[in-house]
């Protein structure tokens, strides 16, 4: 516990001193007044987050947190549970959209066990994955807290380590997740932490069709019922109905906070995580960047909660942090904009009005 | 009248079987089906223009077709004329937003002078800026028609030759502008070939106030009714209320098509040159990739029209080919899912259901 308190302790707002300083610099650009509209929105908020006229985003780091999901048991997912496991290998082996987007955009893809239902020893001793393991796989929800209060600090507490274990060589995060089952939990802590109900924070995940899907509505409601998650109480949420790569992304985002770094939020798993991570610290949101709008139904609250509008809107659903890696060309853009481009007087270019 | 006539007659659809084998693959890669959504559709896209499985896609060059308005008289912008210009200097000197953003993208920028109401015969022979000027820009079309048909064929002609002068060290072109003024022509364009009214196509460009958008609007309505552009003929519409800029990038889009390249269209402008082109050769259409939804209100109909959806929602009004090289990012990532992503068969993930 003293890691996430100390951590928490440490996340101040964003600077806005810098984000001044940009506000001003951008309304000078050649061009018309916030001509590149959400591209310098975001310009502003790095400058806020980084405290810099010159924000670091070169260096990117893809943390993937995979973890196994008792609730996989209630048959919520088209899936198997061991495409988990599976789907890691592939990470390891560079053939997963993640991979192939993350090399495009230039970064880093770290896959971290904090719970796969697997044995994943032999990635671990060849140093291809990282090991924080909790344990093999939540409890199933539907019949209790998924993990007790102490396995969701040292989960959080997981992603923290990681953060900081990658911080001298990153400057921009990008929160990814891998787990058979995963927008099950997502869904249900959305559900608490907004009050909304349930048949409207729940969708498809995979791809499942109509009888499972009402199932998956079914189980969650039921999982909610029996744990009676407190919403002002965001570790008390990740117990009772979350996950252990869920709990480490929240852990990841506050760590990125805690050192002042962009953290590009994924999609409805990651945007799950960063609730639980604002409501253990709101100024945590300060430092999230939404990647883009997914096609879960939840999303559109969970986003509407954190105060954040996502940036690509692709009609994206796979995860893995596929979306915030598209998304890294925009702040890289963000960048180039605040620091390449002339203004007025630089280009001597005659003003409007 | 030539070049342009055996241009529309080079361009074929898009081939059918490459779009079927891409499709194929994509639908077997470890991911739920389609779970990256625009982002295949893409890939797929790309796959029929280029007609390849390995559509090549790193070669980049926006293309900035430059032109002056005679309606700026007529006070529709917020800008002086002489700012166009002054931003040829700006893109020479590498310091205008679409400069920044092309240097992000790995783009070549190319500036060509069809018609600029000012000297740029310095950067001519320095070889800055490639030189195919039809006038000093047109006339003012609330009094007749903005250039002559044997004009409107020129320029689009130039912007033809530019394709094939690029064409050796170009596999995907963006197109993009600069034209103090160019919102009105275009809105006027828009309003022709779509029917819609001129005050829903209309919008505030560089930031006018209500006042001079009222004006806007009356020279737009009044241009209309004086020339009388027929719906059924692009060439006329473009003579009477065009641009050379925008006929260049008609020009220039049709020449891509015709070299089955890729060209990405920016935002309001390049979109009614879009209209052009797809008047004057449907088919032209299967090679354009809408990049950005611009703020431009006109925009929708627009590309309504088209038949595009644009990729990014950046709420981008700049033009210059910004929202298209900010786009290059997803093609590029559309290619890497198509040629990097391994399938449930390569790499032995169970699929679902």
């Amino acid at each position: 516990m003293k890691l996430l308190e100390k951590t928490l302790q440490q996340i101040e707002p964003q600077s806005a001193t810098s984000r001044a300083a940009a506000r001003q610099r951008l309304e000078q650009l050649t061009m018309p007044h916030w001509a590149l509209g959400r591209v310098l929105d975001l310009a502003e908020d790095l400058a806020g987050m980084t405290g810099s006229m010159h924000p670091l985003v070169g260096r990117k780091t893809l943390v993937i947190m995979a973890a196994d999901h008792g609730v996989a048991a209630s048959g919520v997912s088209q899936f198997p549970q061991e495409v988990t496991v599976q789907m890691v290998h592939n990470f390891v082996n560079g053939g997963a959209g993640a991979n192939a987007l993350a090399r495009l955009a230039g970064a880093r893809v770290v896959v971290v066990d904090v719970g796969v239902a697997g044995d994943l020893g032999d990635l671990v001793s060849a140093g291809k994955i990282v090991s924080k393991r909790i344990a093999p796989g939540t409890a199933n929800m539907v019949s209790g807290p998924a993990m007790t209060r102490e396995h969701a600090v040292a989960t959080i507490e997981a992603g923290i380590e990681t953060a900081h274990e990658l911080s001298d060589s990153t400057d921009v995060f990008a929160a990814g997740e891998m787990g058979i089952g995963n927008t099950t939990p997502s869904s249900a802590i959305v559900a608490a932490l907004t009050g909304k109900e349930v048949e409207e924070m729940t969708g498809r995940g995979t791809g499942i069709d109509d009888a499972r899907l009402q199932n998956k509505i079914a189980v969650i409601k039921e999982s909610l019922r029996v744990n009676q998650p407190d919403p002002n109480d965001a570790l008390d949420v990740l117990s009772k109905v979350g996950g252990f790569e869920i709990g480490a992304l929240a852990g990841l985002i506050l760590g990125a906070a805690a050192l002042r770094k962009p953290v590009l939020v994924d999609g409805f798993i990651t945007t799950a995580a960063a609730l639980i991570a604002q409501g253990l610290c709101p100024a945590a949101a300060e430092y999230m960047i939404a990647a883009h709008a997914s096609v879960e139904p939840g999303h559109v609250a969970a986003c509407r909660k954190l105060g954040k509008h996502p940036l690509l809107h692709l009609n994206l659903r796979l995860g893995e942090g596929t979306g915030a890696c598209l998304a890294m060309n925009v702040v890289e853009a963000a960048v180039r904009v605040l620091t390449e481009v002339a203004t007025f007087g630089e280009a001597s270019v005659s003003t409007g009005g």
